[in-house]
């Protein structure tokens, strides 16, 4: 990488900038500030963070803003941080990702610091897992599949009204309370998930809508949980459809060809495969069955997303299973999730999370796929 | 507000620029770009979320990439869509807040847009609560409390074993555990909390460690519980800080200070009184005490972070209660949570999140202040 030998700056928390994560092992609550300049790294934190990062981060010098000399109110924001950072380390030209904050750029820019723009990631690397994070991903990821499971099964254990709602415990069965169940078993397994998907009928047919009311039998609930564990930080992703009771004709056809698309996206991933030829031979099983896209301003109806993406840190990261060219590497980790959405039948997704191998690829934790529940 | 004359575009999802979901009620989970100018605002999401966009916005047209004329692969990043939004909307000069991506910026400067910094926040008025975010407000505090004393009531449930450990259900309580505790309780309520505090002794004199293993009695354990609700997306604040036991005589002149601190700047809050007034109390009972501040680079000791902050849409917004000279208006929301952090003795903090009124202030939902438990 020609961009390595330049200083890099980033800028942001945990949430909103994993790279620092990624390049140091801390979490930040609050913004801070990295400097990477050839070998040496810095970190700059809050003083009230100065321990935690001394303690948790590796292969930087922590740095606060009383330390950069900064006293009083000049010590509130990361410009201030920006300019006093740069000038210690007599940095006069800094690389940054497209999200880094323009008002600091501006400051960085006014104090003589030119601003290029990183072109692609600032560690591109990052795409590729270690085993150690392949490990944390499947603990991730396996906590998914205890609560997909959770979820299947309160579906199959209700009992279905006259009217055609599913009911437990003698109250109709709801998005909510599948939810809640799911939400439980993350816990239990030190994950969050903040907006698990459990949809029906015409709601799982908008592919973010997370769902809500009553469930009914005969419809396609989709259900999408996305889990990041609170101790390593680490997401993973699973998505199952399905449906109480037996299938109209055209949601088990909605089905088998979502499943069809899903084997054949598979078959193609492999390291060094493009990501357009896992996108499009997805989109191919679905023209071949005659199950159309059509695409619109203010929605569209079919496949209307990509195939997948990259997990890691963040929940869409690196590689995008779309139209692009890139390359598949050994060690990338990606969700294969292709989707059909039509809103007078309904939605179905199925995905799951692989570890992309050079000869092809394997689950991060396996689950069955199930449809229809007895 | 001079500001609001010019054309104001932003850039984010919910978690990283609220001002979008402030503006129009959209919760956006991918990036998504909105334009204010004159009385028209524009809001451009991914195609997928066009329909629940359509659906939920409030106040704004919903365009999408493929509206704004884009194709292919030129569909894919906001840059692009912010290029092609100004051009649709002959914008030739626009204000973006601080955090605004450097990326989208500088595109839009190569395509002949002015981009100016906004002086202060975008919507100013988001510091000054409706009553209707009152009640949203209210309802996830509300929670806090029920989880705090769900908290409180295991630990003072435990029993203490030779060594000074707590214990229940035959083994030794930790951290994780009351943890888990509470949010499970902030789930039953529709919260959720990334990162609930239950830091005991030395842990606790950090004011951001989260806290891990086994708590013992005799020593501060602080926590705090700050939960957004799933549904609405407003935020609550709540800390308290308890002993399983007796207190040390020091333990118990921290607590003692701390919580005078907290009357005394609860005593300055009110419509039109300087942010700094009401740090300064609180400081200046810590001093009157004798109980002293360091700071120095790496650390600090005493009461090392501001009084307060507000809270809303974000769990850290305006206005800040610290050294600036802001004043406080009516319908502000500010937590108060004064505290201090002694390594050798551990931390104590007292939190409580508060409606400024024109005459003082009222909780957001009162909590009782517990500190040494049977």
């Amino acid at each position: 990488m020609q961009q390595s030998t330049g200083a890099i700056m980033l800028a942001g928390s945990a949430g909103d900038c994993p790279d620092i994560e990624y390049a140091t092992g801390f979490r930040a609550m609050d913004p801070v500030l990295y400097l990477r300049r050839r070998r040496r790294a810095v970190l700059v934190v809050p003083e009230m963070e100065a321990g935690r990062a001394e303690r948790t981060a590796r292969g930087v010098s922590v740095a606060t803003p009383r330390g950069l000399g900064l006293v009083g109110t000049t010590r509130r924001g990361l410009a201030e941080w920006a300019v006093a950072l740069a000038r210690r380390e007599r940095v006069r030209a800094i690389r940054v990702p497209d999200s880094f904050p323009h008002g600091v750029a501006r400051r960085l820019q006014r104090a003589g610091v030119r601003v290029h723009l990183l072109r692609g990631a600032a560690f591109p690397e990052r795409a590729v897992k270690t085993p150690e994070e392949l490990r944390r991903m499947a603990e991730t990821q396996q906590a998914a599949v205890i609560a997909m499971r959770a979820a299947i099964a309160l579906i199959e254990a209700a009992s279905v009204d006259a009217d055609g709602f599913l009911r437990c415990r003698g109250r109709r069965l709801t998005s909510e309370d599948v939810r809640r169940a799911i939400a439980k078993v993350l816990f239990d397994h030190t994950c969050l998930c903040r907006e698990v998907i459990v949809a029906g009928g015409r709601q799982a047919a908008d592919p973010h809508e997370r769902g809500h009311g009553p469930l009914r039998e005969r419809e396609a609930i989709v259900i999408d949980i996305f889990p990041q564990h609170e101790g390593h930080g680490y997401w993973g992703d699973l998505t199952r459809t399905v449906v109480k009771g037996a299938a109209s004709r055209a949601l088990r056809a909605m089905y088998d060809a979502v499943r069809s698309a899903q084997s054949a996206a598979l078959a193609q991933v492999r390291g060094g495969v493009q990501c357009r030829t896992v996108h499009l031979s997805a989109a191919r099983e679905f023209e071949r069955r005659g199950l159309r896209t059509t695409r619109r301003p203010g929605g569209g109806m079919g496949f209307i997303h990509g195939t997948g993406h990259g997990v890691g840190l963040a929940v869409h990261e690196a590689p995008s299973l779309g139209l692009n060219r890139q390359r598949l590497r050994r060690g990338n980790v990606v969700t294969v999730e292709p989707g059909l959405y039509y809103p007078d039948v309904g939605g179905v997704r199925i995905e799951d999370t692989v570890v992309v191998t050079r000869g092809g690829w394997r689950y991060l934790a396996p689950c069955e796929q199930r449809f229809e529940l007895a």
